[in-house]
């Protein structure tokens, strides 16, 4: 890690600025990728999986044998692992399922909202260097707390042609409609567009590379949602001396692990907490299974020595971080001035483990600095709002006249005359 | 209006198309657009104020005197209109404000959410043919409602140099922080990179044409979100012979005279009242000033017969009208059973126009068939959600098995030990 102490608050920007992806090659690649698939469906979808997985199939939709197979492979540890993590997961979430509220603005004018399904949703799980099973409770279990009538997953499957057993095991669990043995770009497209035997969907979800991300912008532009662009995974820990280092620097590396691309930050109004933390990493980085990829994320990561939680709680606060740890005294009235961030962990147990998998939270969260301005994957990202109104002909009688003056004033006469008709019906 | 007797419903798709956008040529240009503003700032945007609107401005902050000469120039009957619309938009919109509810999923796993304010918004107002003061409305007072604490707004000024004062007037009533006179994809550029004088925002907000909408769906890899991807506005009326076809006929028009690329639809199971519409329109057409726009609109618009008012929702759920009405004989049973609109107006004497100015609803709503994905503007809009959680000794203790285990079935080591370390620290 790059040690930074007491930097200047002009510096700051600079600090927390994230490393910029040239989208322009990658853009015309995805655009590629995108018309072939629209254009060809299934056909383009056999040539891309050949061609960047390596793998030969012509049918893509997961048969029943292979969730039989999945069934039999998952141990009955993970399986019940899996019911309490999805059991937390549905207490936390089903809390977004909202009652109507009506409301009378006017006399005679009654309005509403009602939170709807999406009908068609499409979710994106990675393979790659690990099995991301737990992506598919965490898309999958809000989808159906919305009410989703079909829910479409698409993931690349290994050498052998079989996706990964325990994320078939867990789309089963929670519901998924019908899986897809497709990975990258071309299974953005294929749910966007639909082919001969991918349903299209009217929103996706999911984590994913550059290419996946950049094919989520590119078929906003055709009219499908998303879910929130996607980018290399985060966490900053805000810690005072009563951090336990070995805490905290089980944390970052529990981030360090994810990808060599892995934002690691920690923010300290303590010289000592620095090198507690770089000790307890040297030591704990050596028993990982996934040192080199930690490493690798390491060299790019900073720790920050600032003059107070104060001012680190500022610097976070700009930085907007995807997870943010709060490893200090008064973590309950520091989280109550968080203003930017995905997820906050507040106290020395409360690690990010615990929100990937278990504790009920969501772990699809906005990265990039996007947490000023999204928010992490819930029922409501399921949904979309109506908007209803009943006006009565003694509520266009009454509010009529403003309506007819507005419209009046911005130059659109038909706008005013739909009212002026209705007000004069009301003399015959 | 194109009228189209009972389709056959695979003829449905082709039915509800919107017509395409050819987005490439358009996506070069404002790519340029957007690089120029982010490299030359404010000497940017003159350079394009000048280019595209034929305006010479150096200052394009809108200065206290312009607000002044605009509070003068509006009357009081329109300042009293404004009023009347602000209180029934704010009535309908504080609706969105919710309590945080926490919940402990796990015994000692407590887990909440909090919405907060985005702290910087841009709104986006286009000027053109019509100044859009009500949209002033439909995006600050969500905004403020929200508690966004910068509000600013683009806007094109007139040939004068000078915005439109009604859309100052309103600016100011509603809490904008700052305006600045600039329009078109420079504007998003302005708010997505900031400039010397336009401050830099997390989200953007607003209708525009073609330019405006390509420019934020761009802007949206470089981390600046969006409201929704904007398209020509839209109405479907769904018809029976309880309608009136004067008020019907008032409803098609005052959707038609918005622009020559409305989308203009009537759904009916009676051959009379296709007749009646339309012969309805043709006397009141006549007496509009915005006839030409109008007749334009009207000549790409289509009425469709169909079997049923049941087959007539089918294939009206399928469009996902920005705007529908219901001008039926059960039109509240009705109204349960529509899954995608935008915003739903029910009866008779429901015009779309209560809602595009004073009813309470947004106007802001998602056209081009995203209201099968996206909602219309709302105070939530204009928020984001942080997740939290506290995790006590005991409550990992308690569920720390259970991530321990899906973390080492998904081979990620670090993550488990972030739960072994705090687990193995309670023994000491």
């Amino acid at each position: 890690m790059k040690v930074i102490k007491y930097p200047q608050r002009d510096a700051w920007p600079e600090l927390i600025r994230r490393p910029a992806i040239d989208h322009r090659q990658l853009s015309v690649v995805v655009e590629n990728i995108l018309s072939d698939v629209q254009r060809d469906g299934d056909r383009a979808l056999s040539t891309y999986t050949l061609k960047f997985d390596g793998i030969a199939l012509d049918d893509f939709l997961v048969a029943e044998s292979e969730y039989l197979n999945a069934d039999i492979y998952v141990s009955q540890e993970l399986k019940d692992a899996l019911d309490i993590a999805k059991a937390n997961i549905e207490k936390f979430h089903v809390m977004d399922v909202t009652p109507r509220s009506v409301i009378e603005t006017s006399p005679g004018v009654t309005c509403w909202k009602r939170k709807l399904p999406i009908e068609k949703v499409g979710l994106y799980v990675p393979a790659g260097s690990a099995p991301l099973f737990s992506t598919v409770l965490m898309l999958a279990i809000p989808a159906r707390l919305a009410g989703c009538s079909e829910i479409v997953m698409c993931s690349p499957s290994g050498v052998d042609g079989f996706v990964n057993p325990v994320t078939l095991y867990a789309a089963r669990l929670c519901g998924v409609t019908s899986v897809f043995k497709i990975g990258g770009a071309q299974a953005i497209a294929a749910m966007a567009f639909g082919t001969e035997t991918v349903p299209q969907v009217h929103k996706i979800f999911g984590p994913g590379n550059q290419y996946v991300t950049e094919a989520k912008l590119q078929v906003m532009r055709t009219g499908t949602a998303i879910d929130m662009p996607a980018g290399p995974s985060e966490v900053a820990v805000l810690a005072d001396d009563t951090c336990l280092a070995s805490f905290v620097a089980a944390d970052l590396l529990s981030q360090a692990e994810h990808g060599t691309d892995s934002q690691v930050l920690l923010v300290t109004d303590s010289d000592d907490v620095i090198s507690d933390v770089l000790s307890e990493i040297e030591r704990q980085i050596d028993l990982l299974p996934r040192r080199e990829i930690a490493l690798s994320a390491l060299a790019n990561s900073k720790a920050i020595l600032v003059e107070s939680i104060q001012t680190g709680l500022d610097l976070l606060n700009e930085y907007a971080a995807e997870h943010l740890i709060l490893a200090v005294a008064d973590a309950d009235a520091i989280a109550e001035q968080v203003t930017n961030a995905g997820s906050v962990f507040i106290g020395n147990f409360s690690c990010e483990s615990a929100g990937d998998y278990a504790s009920g939270t969501n772990h699809t969260l906005p990265t990039n600095g996007a947490a000023r301005a999204y928010s992490g994957v819930s029922v409501e990202s399921f949904t979309k709002t109506i908007t209803y109104q009943t006006v009565s002909r003694e509520g266009i009688s009454d509010l009529g006249p403003v309506i007819e003056t507005m419209a009046a004033a911005e130059g659109l006469d038909a706008h005013r005359n739909a009212v002026s008709i209705r007000r004069a019906s009301e003399t015959r």
